[in-house]
């Protein structure tokens, strides 16, 4: 039985809720046949996120950690594909931090990929009839922060996790304060996070669809 | 008892679906205290979706009409506020007809504007966590033909009937074939098509907030 | 020789500048062999918009009257269709009116179609290298309320004065203090009119080739 | 007297000019007090796009390098912070290349990160009345290809160069054919380059204001 460990984040920048947070709600204990999923809430805290996931990875174990962030504006989900060694933030986190240009890890190298099937994963999740995309940027706040920080501990670690970083939809009920703006609602959230989940846990190699963007 | 008529249109434009379509199913025979609502099948072909609508409303005698359509790009309930009496199809219909610069009724009105409380609708959609917005362009294609048909029957019959449009974005299922367009999820719009029927249904006059654009 | 109106707006929203009222600076006392142009610059005020332009017409006689204002967001020369009879002010005026939901005439027509040749405008520009397309909605602000108030006038007047509006973008200078917002030089913006008008003159009947929206 | 290399690329994906190209052409053999600049055309083909770059940079020795490429889509100035070790080219390229999942540098870094001053580029060139943002995705096209080739090159070499790129949008004559395609001047785009060259050329350390994304 092997453990899969699925992160959300609290509320930010003036909202309520985090559909991350909502979403993984349903995955805490969640098993199959061949894994169990645990959860956990990241505070939206530069460091903090990083230390909340490290203590939930040693108490866990995991052998695929997949952390989920709310990417008001887009329409889909947008599995990452890398994550930046620098934290750059356009407004002040959960405790007031508004770190610029800052690095991550010091002397860490530029760049993590993810080492999820995100092809595979958007290509089963489009089957799904759920709206994906492959993103090229996660961003300079605490989701691209945690997303590295998660790739720089496997990379450290030497184990055989793997891990990457989902993106989601503002919820419904975000979108109605926020006129013009896509939205996607909990149910096809959940939905996909398990397809994405099931996908990233069976296979390991990425498929070789074209996926880029040019530019 | 009175009655509520609500339309959906067949798909179209390549689509194998229409949200609109199934987002009316639900309604069939729908009955609350004060009012039933019946549904009816709106075939996507200039000429025929007015008169399949005349058919229907000779048939069920409405005392309030919501016309129902897809509006692929659009991220929300958009409730239409304005019929223009213009043909311009940028795409042929269901039957290949399509008519360029054609006036629906040869010597109507520019315009009718819808008479439901679209101001009140699109707040209690938002209270109600659901995206919405008043639209000032039903566009130029069978679903702004069919309101300006609705409104034009409407004003000749000078019946005590209150009709309007409403616009509704894309199934994720199909956004997930269009990558980076918005979609609602079935059971968002359907709870806001019920919300947005109540509020039409029992309030005459708007309310006087601005959901106008600049431009 | 006959004479063509052309106005711009004053700058409102808390720009400095309107990218109108620049665009149409080149054209005063502009002379082609045909015609002369005539220029006037329009307060951004609800009333007494349309009380200036009354005024100019007045005083100027035109033939042909085209009324320019900033489409903040918009990334071409969008060519506008038609004008609706009301008034549901987002922001305030520049004297601090924000009329909701009133008519610009009332119990005048719910809307009036331009009677330039649209479509042959929008043609013609492309064909010269200028984004332009053809717009359904002018918003329900300062510029519909012209908009509709010059149409009115035609109307009334039963002189065969032709009219119609076109909205441009931010100049460059706006759009770099509005991050994401496209914008279009003052230059392309000038020769787009400088064609726009041209066309407008010598062309009364329209193109028949599809500009609509599916919605 | 200090040398720059500035580079554009030659049209691809059907169209049959490219922004870059045009915008770059102003600043052959252009001189100010203290630099001297030299261009080049990049062919848009894998592979040869950094041949010709290298074979440019030998030739040229320079000791600041900027290569242009065009955006289609995108509003404003681009300045990429971080180029990516990947190819996935979503169309082929103008020799039929479509690499997918390719790395540019076979165990190269995962990512460079420009050595340009990006946001005092932005900064300055918005003070101008440039639009223009940090961008954080260069795509995985030939402009990240040619871009990561760049900042591989100046890795390798230990030398004091410093260099970065550049997206800039499509010309007007170019969103003229892609209706609802913001565009950009070719006279704003020339103006803003010798602003961002001067700027990276006099400054090395970068200004610390956020220009971050949050997704």
């Amino acid at each position: 039985m092997k453990t899969v460990l699925v992160t959300g984040f609290a509320p930010f920048g003036g909202e309520t809720v985090n559909p991350s947070l909502e979403a993984i709600k349903p995955f805490a204990g969640w098993k199959t046949d061949t894994y169990t999923v645990e959860t956990r809430e990241i505070p939206t805290v530069f460091g903090k996120a990083i230390e909340t996931l490290y203590a939930a990875m040693e108490d866990v174990v995991p052998d695929l950690v997949i952390c989920v962030g709310q990417a008001g504006g887009r329409p889909d989900l947008s599995i990452e594909r890398v994550a930046l060694n620098v934290n750059d933030a356009r407004i002040p986190d959960n405790e007031g931090n508004q770190p610029i240009d800052t690095p991550i890890v010091p002397n860490g190298p530029v760049g993590y990929w993810s080492t999820l099937p995100v092809k595979a994963m958007v290509h089963e999740l489009r089957r799904h009839g759920i709206p994906a995309s492959v993103s090229h940027t996660a961003g300079t706040f605490v989701c691209n922060h945690l997303f590295y920080g998660l790739m720089h501990y496997i990379a450290e670690s030497q184990r055989p996790i793997r891990g990457g970083f989902i993106h989601i939809p503002y919820l419904p009920e975000q979108a109605a304060r926020h006129p013009g703006q896509p939205s996607m609602a909990l149910e096809t959230v959940v939905k996909g996070l398990r397809i994405a989940i099931d996908v990233a846990f069976r296979q390991e190699e990425d498929i070789a669809t074209s996926e880029g963007s040019i530019c």
